[in-house]
This record gives structure tokens, C-alpha cells and sequence, in this order.
């Protein structure tokens, strides 16, 4: 069998109707989540648990936290582990802030889906996030942009940086490779503490 | 009545199932176009009438030639001049370059569709087009961008431009604003003859 | 000499170390604003007027007045309403709100730049504006973008829309053509009262 | 020490005023490469050696060669190996396809810069890649971008895809965050064999 490489195709996955963090925005998150081999990571508003899944398996020797609160994601995670033989993702059904309680201390928050409680969630995750670890945000609306980085800039102990990522798929059709966007999605990412070096 | 501006929403147009030129592009379009009051132009690919529409709008005292070579394109055609009460249309059921023949000589040649016979079109399009004219060709793919810029490149006679649109709706979803992409269009701008200044 | 179209060439104006907005995106403003030959036209934060300038060409019967702080961007205005033979457009040294004062009812606001005082810049302005009339708000920024769709939700006379415009020039280097991005600028929308039709 | 994450931020490298693969493209080009710990690379326009260097990170066991014909790159991707630790990393200062004579067979071809000579590259370049190999284009112009789509086409033996990233970095200016767009990339991803997934 050949060995896991970041950024696994999207139709690989189990995905129902739930909107699912597209391949190159995962690449993307999964770099400034930079996880090491026995990372502890909390993935808020899982979805599909493509991301979930992509982290687990960079964190062989550590352990992901799902957090969802739909059932049918709740579901498309699970049935997405078993998909990839992934063994260290704990799926937990609920919403942030309040899921997050009892996890443990971590390397790694990822926040993909606030439902408009991005405050609170960042609020309760901070004591949890060790220093040098990295909270890697993603937005895909305007009001999250700015609500992340107004939080993050208040954050003095956090180094933030952020960009937005348009994906332009060229896809052939007939004789022809047609230009396909997919929606733009901007990425806030921090690491914790001055040791840490993004 | 209020008078007529570019730009006519997207909404307003009959569609069926033929992909239409979005207002964005369709103003880009238009404003490269530089389409006077008695102007003649021929739209190559008409599709569903809106940018043959808006030229009619504009040439008000000129007359547009839409040519188009599926019925359910000229069915809608027909319907949106109706709709916009534009007398100035004249409807061509068939495939460019052959449909170019017995055309008058033309202010502007909008090309929006090609069929992959780019090359013939122009190569016929040209001669009807008066010095000073100005041919605005759409792209949404690899193929036509390339062919486009490699041939009136090779035409000393033409002063061309030529960019990319991407544009981003922002929608409103309940309390969000969410960023929705359209698929990027290339448009290539020429003018013929040195007197005309895009 | 030849008419007016919208859309003139960047290079065509002075410009000085004063930030442009490119001829795309001007474009898409002024077919927003929907500029009649008549109407009485507010530019505030105008830069190098080259907005100012090209609404005054449209409304050859009306006004246009054009707001800026700094003295470099007055003179540029100044400049390039003399370049253009532009005697409709009349230049304001000072700040929006304030500068807004005696201002009498219009049926175009431009609002290019804010200073940071957006909130106070619409709710002056919006008395100013008659029913009917177009705001349209440009904004470079997540915190303008983020404040003006806040404001304009707010307002329930006013109809808006919003979209980003990301245009990629295509630049010929030697014998190749170069993708070249310019920045992203969004564009809010707005017309003033239902009978008004964007 | 802490650990090599891809990802490497474009200030840590030595730059001169040669063109550097940005880090969000690097990111991805590097994601879509799959490189193994010891697995052989060829890096063809290797400029700064951004790219060169994170493969040599990722191909501890491996190997890595960075053909650059300019002389002023073969002395940043020295420096730039010596500034990251990497030993193992060859220069070779020459043109592809030359250049490429005498190299083993290897896992990947990444090729950034190809002096209009993309074709015969390729030609020279694929006996050199194993069954199971990635080949790695970035594309700046249209016509890089169309050559490679054309000739990886004709290549059944190969499976591949492609996308444009158009990065908007959002940069903190005062108290407002700053839109500001890099030019866009296109990728275009190439797996040989069908026992290679992507």
C-alpha cells in the first residue's frame, strides 16, 4: 500500500450534501496547521471530516477531536475514518464552545465552522491551545474574515497572518480545458507564542 | 419609462439552458466594445441575446447581427428583444464564418462563441470590419484565450489588449455576506487602424 | 475628434504617487452609478479624480463634485479635468463628512475613500441623495468591505448588491503573455427607493 | 531545533532580484509532487532554489537536482542549501534539455522554468521519470499554460490535472487589512502509471 500524501482528492471522500473543504484549501490549511507526528488537534465544525481525517493521518502518534453538530456529518466523519483506516479521530457531537469542554490541552485548533460564535469558540479554545501551537481559521464569508482578525489582532500573543485562496480548476471538456472557479476561501493562521516561527 | 443603462441584471433576460455572458463581463464587454449610436455590429455566438441586446441598446440609430447557431439560442434571442423592445436585431440561424456572408462592413465584431473555428472567423471577420472598429473576443478557455492573443498578435493592422475577469458575488445568507465566485473570462480588445484609441 | 466612451485608458491621466483606480474597475463603478446627462454627481475621496473626470463626461448637463483631502490629489483632479476639457466638475479641498456641507440634493454618491469614517460619510450623505439615486461604494479593505455591507443593511430604503472584482492582465513579454494580477477591489451597490431599478 | 514544515515563508530565503515560487504555490506544488523521504528529484529552472531546498527537506534520504542556467541563481540556491542544512542538493548550472544528460532515473520532475523549451523537456524529461513518478508544472504565461496541456494530452501514459491559485495575501496597513493579490499560477499535475494516485 502506498503511503498518505497531504491533499487527498476530494471524490475520495464520503460527502452527502454537506459543503466539504476542497483539496487545495485542505493542502493549504494543513500546512499552516503544520502537525507533527503526535499532535493533539481539535477540528471545529468538522463537515464531512475531510480535514478531521487528513490530520489524523499526519498524526499517527496523536489524536484528533471532531467536533460537529449536525448529525449527517456526525456520520459522513465516522463513515470517512473507517474509509481511510484511521484508528486516533474522536468524533464529538455538538457545537463549540460548549463541545469543547474536558479536551485536553492541544497543538493544533482548527476552526472551520463557527456558527456565529467565533468569539466564544476562540475564547474557550485559547487555554487549551498550547504555546507553539498553531489555530489555523478558515472563512468563507465576510463576516468571519473580519470578525477572525479582529479577535486575532487582540490577541497579543498570537502571530497571525492571513490570505485569501481563489482555486481556478482547468478542466477538460471535449477538445477544450475550461477555466471552473471554486468559491474563494481566506485562511487565518496563528501560532502561539513567540517560539513558534510560522 | 426610465432609460436604458449597461449592465441590465442577469435576471431580467430569458435563459433556457444556454450559459449567458454575467453582467460583469457583459459591461466589460460592452465598455471595451465602444459602441456609438449608429454603429453596425455582428455578435458571433449570441447565445441567449443579452450582449446582442445591450448593443441594440446602445445602436440605437445602428443594427446588431446576431448570429447563433442553435435553435434554442435563437428562440431566446427573438424573446429578449421582444422584451426589451429592440427593433434593431437582426437574428442569423447558422455558424460563423459561413454566416458571415452578405454582412454589410461593421462598426464591431463581438465574438462570444467560436465553435473552435476562431481562426476562419476572424480571418473573414476582418475585411468586414471599418477601420477604427474594435473586436472584442470572450474566452473561457485555455484553447480560444491561446488561438485568440496568437492571431491578432499576428495582425499588424490591430491594437489589442486583453485581461481576466474574476468576479465574486457577495451574497447575503441570513446574517453573512458569502463570497461566490463566477468563472473567470478572459477578453481580448483590439481596435483596427491606428486612429482608434481604446 | 472622437466621442467619449467610458473606460479611459490609466495612462491617459496624471497621476502623481496618488493611488489610481484602474480603468476595470472604474468601468464597473460608472455602469453601477448608472450616470444620466443630467444628474449632480458626490466623488468623495476622489485621488486622482480619474473617476470624477470620467462622470463628468457623462453627465455633460450636470455636476460633479469631487471631494479630496490631500493637496496633491487636488491638483491631480484639477490637472486632469483641464486634460479632458472637463468644465462640469467642481473640486472640494477637504474631509467627508465635513466637506459634504451645502452640498445640494444629488443623484449620484461615489465613495472611493472613507478615511476611516464611513459610517459618519453615509448617514451626511444619505440625506443628500435623492430617491431614485445610486451610492456606490468601493473598498479594498475587509474592514470597508465588512462596515459598508453593515451600513447598507441597515438602511431599508436602500437596494444593494456587492461583488469583487479580481482582474488579471494579460501582458505580452517577449513572445509569451504574462498573467498579471492587479489588487481586488469590492464594489457595493446601492439605489436609493423601489423605483429604482439596478 | 524544531522540525521542517513545508511551507517555508518567502523571507527566509535569499532572493536577489531573481523571481521566487511564493509560498502558498510552493505549498502546493510540493503537496501535489508527493515527495518521499527518498525519493530523486529534478527541479528544472530552479531559480532561487525555494523549491529546490523544501524537496531536499522532504527527500532526506533522496536527492535532489536544481538545473538553473542563470548564474546568479546557482549562487542563491547554494547559499539558500547551505542557509536550511540541506546536503542533499546538486546544482547544475545549464539549460534543460541539455542539462539533463546523464541524470538517474527519478520520483519527481518539477518544472518551473522552461526557456520556451517546454516540449523538448518533456520529451527528454519522461524516460527519465519511473512508473509511479510525478511530474510538476507551474505555468505564468498562456502560453506555458496551453504547451503543457497540449503535450501532457498526448501523453496516455499519463494522468493529470490542473489548476490556477490566485493567492490574495490580506496585510495588516494601520487598523484596516489590506486586499493585495499575487500573480496567479497555474499547476498542472502529472502522475505517470496508473498505479499512481493523485
Amino acid at each position: 500500500m502506498r503511503p498518505y500524501f497531504p491533499g487527498i482528492p476530494d471524490e475520495k471522500f464520503k460527502r452527502g450534501q454537506i459543503p466539504m473543504t476542497k483539496q487545495e484549501i485542505r493542502l493549504m490549511v494543513l500546512a499552516k496547521a503544520q502537525i507533527g507526528p503526535k499532535d493533539i488537534i481539535i477540528d471545529i465544525g468538522a463537515g464531512t471530516g475531510s480535514l478531521s481525517v487528513e490530520a489524523a493521518l499526519q498524526a499517527t502518534g496523536g489524536q484528533v477531536f471532531a467536533i460537529e453538530r449536525e448529525q449527517e456529518g456526525i456520520d459522513l466523519i465516522a463513515a470517512n475514518a473507517v474509509q481511510f483506516g484511521v484508528g486516533n479521530l474522536s468524533v464529538i457531537h455538538g457545537s463549540a464552545p460548549a463541545a469543547l469542554s474536558g479536551l485536553p490541552p492541544v497543538d493544533v485548533i482548527l476552526v472551520g465552522g463557527s456558527g456565529g460564535y467565533l468569539t466564544e469558540i476562540i475564547q474557550y479554545a485559547d487555554p487549551l491551545l498550547k504555546t507553539g501551537g498553531r489555530m489555523v481559521i478558515t472563512a468563507v464569508t465576510v463576516e468571519t474574515l473580519h470578525k477572525a482578525l479582529t479577535i486575532v489582532d487582540s490577541m497579543p500573543e498570537y502571530q497571525c497572518e492571513a490570505s485569501g485562496l481563489q482555486v481556478t480548476r482547468v478542466r477538460r471538456v471535449a477538445a477544450h480545458h475550461m477555466f471552473q472557479a471554486l468559491n474563494p476561501v481566506y485562511i487565518i493562521s496563528c501560532s502561539k507564542g513567540a517560539q513558534h516561527d510560522r
